[in-house]
């Protein structure tokens, strides 16, 4: 028989896929203005000018076996020189381009790093509310989840329950900020504490414990919120980036991991994640992205809309009587289920066509996901269906 | 400690590479010109002008949000569809498009098809000689690796002991042919014999054994060589496909994998794949790389400059006296070692400045390979060095 753990893995899909699914099938019967789909990431914003001038660049001008060849399986040095330049203006960091391995998105950079670090049931935490696949990567690198509550309100990690589950076992620790699915973002004070316990906890347990953070939001913020630079604030840290959400290339598949100048034993933690890479089948990032990205350093695509769509729904949904927890970043936003019933709820909203992501896959229940890289106009015409579902709720 | 598996994975570079980067090293010593590089498998002709074109196209007429945007996990449904009615009408096959999952190239197919097969400890059978990365995919999804013999002179398998090595674990068995690194295809008349033992063996031990067929060189061949469509003469087979070499794209990470119509339960399989993908961190293909992929179809670089390498070397290596196995296919050439140790022979050349691979990491001993995938300038330039070097060890 052919392996049963990918079989299971294949033949049941995400939830969050599932009603994307739905909604694709929905949006046929009913015409596609009239289901207001909030299920998945897909940024609805197009890539900033510089992504497609700088593409039809390259092919026209470089020699095509040298643009389409391979580069080395790290990368190409030029690029990630140019990444390290980047990073290092801009958080005065002491990025090492030698450190950073370009990567074909961030499943990639995830499924590369677990698998770099981990061996058989050592630990990696995780903090709740999180994205999904977690659980399938860290699973594929044959380490366990360990997931970490939340501080009901803030969505920040509850720290006590972080401290005790941290033990002779604990690999790594992987946050997510700005976070999908909740949109909040852990300030300077959140990481310092955080990072406060990982360096407790490597002196008591004598061992490196590695901090995974996995970035692809980080360039989406809103109003003067700041995104720290993690490898400023511990060392045993690694980098997942991806160009996905900030250039909105999900299907791209570029990005990087960087390990942090810092870290412990450098050149052994970036060896075994080039071998790691090599064992997963990635040879090396899709070759013009990569010869891409030094151009479009520092250039995202218009985050303005997605600002606009997130308050105009905080603003609209806290009206009709939503408890909504207020994202800083990211575009996604959780919303408290009425009834406290997430998948229940999630069904409800089917029948006014709001397609919502309910928590429980996300590790924690009683929520909501709205994903609002979406329309404007998108927007602005569920409206009325999020007043008439809470509306007709509060009746029954 | 960080996994000591994928560490020791990225310490020890393959073979291959690490002659590659001693090339480099000695090319900036003495002149890129007097460095004869045939290590490496990185095409030298330019990809045929309908990629570019179409790739532009894309970029300027394209909604740069669809673009780039996810497409499905297993690829965009119209592409696949271009892929099976195309194999359709050029092999007269039954290709199902929903039974094509578009990968990152030739390396993501295996390691995908590989997980989504094997169970922990189940066997895995490839032919010497094989690409050396087959090793590192079987022990990523855990399998064993089985390696069956060949016959000299024909470098075709074994058979007999082929038939031996197939048990009661054996879960898939891997053909590469075009081959690397012999160049040697397999005609009809070996696919029948190989899948008639296959069918003999299923029966006798009641399960599937799965025939993967890795085939990036499938449309390099030369003169009248024909290619067999593996689906077309078993079952249970599952095609391992990349662009890498047909289209010159080895960067850019596209191919598929094909389970064949008429194996046995169809969506188990294609669902352990997905699964597999999955959990190994590809999410979906590069998207504009997929999408230009149904103008590109039946179209390759000119592998007329292959054939004129391949002629020439053949020519000019047997005259000097050298034992060559004549390719039919793919871009390698397989020559015997003098004194019958590929690693003395290899490093012997290095001070003729030729670069040769040693067939040892291929599974065989006693030969070097050729890859002559460079400029006709660097083989015309070569031919003195490669007489001197048999000249001079005659006389030793």
């Amino acid at each position: 028989m052919y392996n049963q753990k990918s079989y299971k893995l294949g033949a049941t899909g995400s939830a969050i896929r599932e009603l994307f699914e739905y909604g694709k099938r929905r949006k046929l019967e009913i015409g596609e203005d009239n289901v207001f789909d909030f299920s998945l990431g897909n940024p609805s914003v197009p890539s900033p000018d510089i992504v497609q001038k700088t593409l039809i660049d390259l092919i026209e001008n470089v020699d095509a076996t040298k643009l389409h060849g391979y580069t080395s399986a790290s990368g190409d040095a030029f690029v990630k020189e140019a990444i390290a330049k980047y990073l290092n203006e801009k958080y005065q960091a002491k990025v090492d381009s030698n450190l950073i391995y370009m990567t074909c998105g961030a499943a990639a950079s995830l499924t590369i790093t677990l698998k770099a670090l981990c061996n058989k049931d050592e630990e990696v935490i995780v903090f709740a509310p999180f994205f999904p696949e977690y659980k399938v990567f860290i699973e594929n690198a044959l380490g366990k989840v360990v997931v970490v509550g939340y501080q009901e309100e803030t969505f920040l990690p509850d720290f006590d329950d972080f401290k005790n589950k941290i033990n002779q076992k604990t690999k790594c620790v992987i946050i997510n900020s700005p976070n999908n699915p909740s949109g909040v973002v852990y300030n300077q004070k959140t990481i310092e504490k955080l990072t406060d316990i990982l360096k407790e906890k490597e002196l008591e347990f004598n061992h490196q414990i590695y901090l995974v953070s996995d970035e692809p939001y980080r360039e989406l913020v809103y109003g003067d919120i700041v995104v720290p630079f993690i490898t400023k604030y511990y060392d045993d840290s690694i980098i997942c980036y991806s160009f996905s959400k900030s250039l909105s290339l999900p299907g791209e598949r570029i990005g990087y991991i960087l390990v942090s100048s810092s870290c412990n034993d450098t050149k052994g933690v970036f060896a075994s994640i080039c071998g790691a890479g090599r064992s997963l089948g990635f040879v090396c990032a899709p070759a013009l992205f990569q010869l891409m990205v030094p151009k479009c350093l520092g250039y995202t695509s218009d985050i303005k809309i997605y600002e606009e769509n997130r308050n105009l729904l905080y603003q609209e949904l806290t009206s009709y009587g939503y408890d909504v927890v207020k994202p800083d970043g990211a575009f996604y936003m959780f919303v408290k289920a009425l009834g406290n019933d997430a998948l229940k709820f999630s069904e409800l909203a089917k029948k006014y066509e709001l397609l919502l992501v309910p928590s429980d896959s996300f590790g924690c229940s009683g929520y909501v996901r709205i994903s609002y890289c979406v329309s404007k106009k998108q927007v602005i015409n569920s409206l009325p269906a999020f007043k008439k579902l809470i509306n007709d709720y509060k009746e029954i």
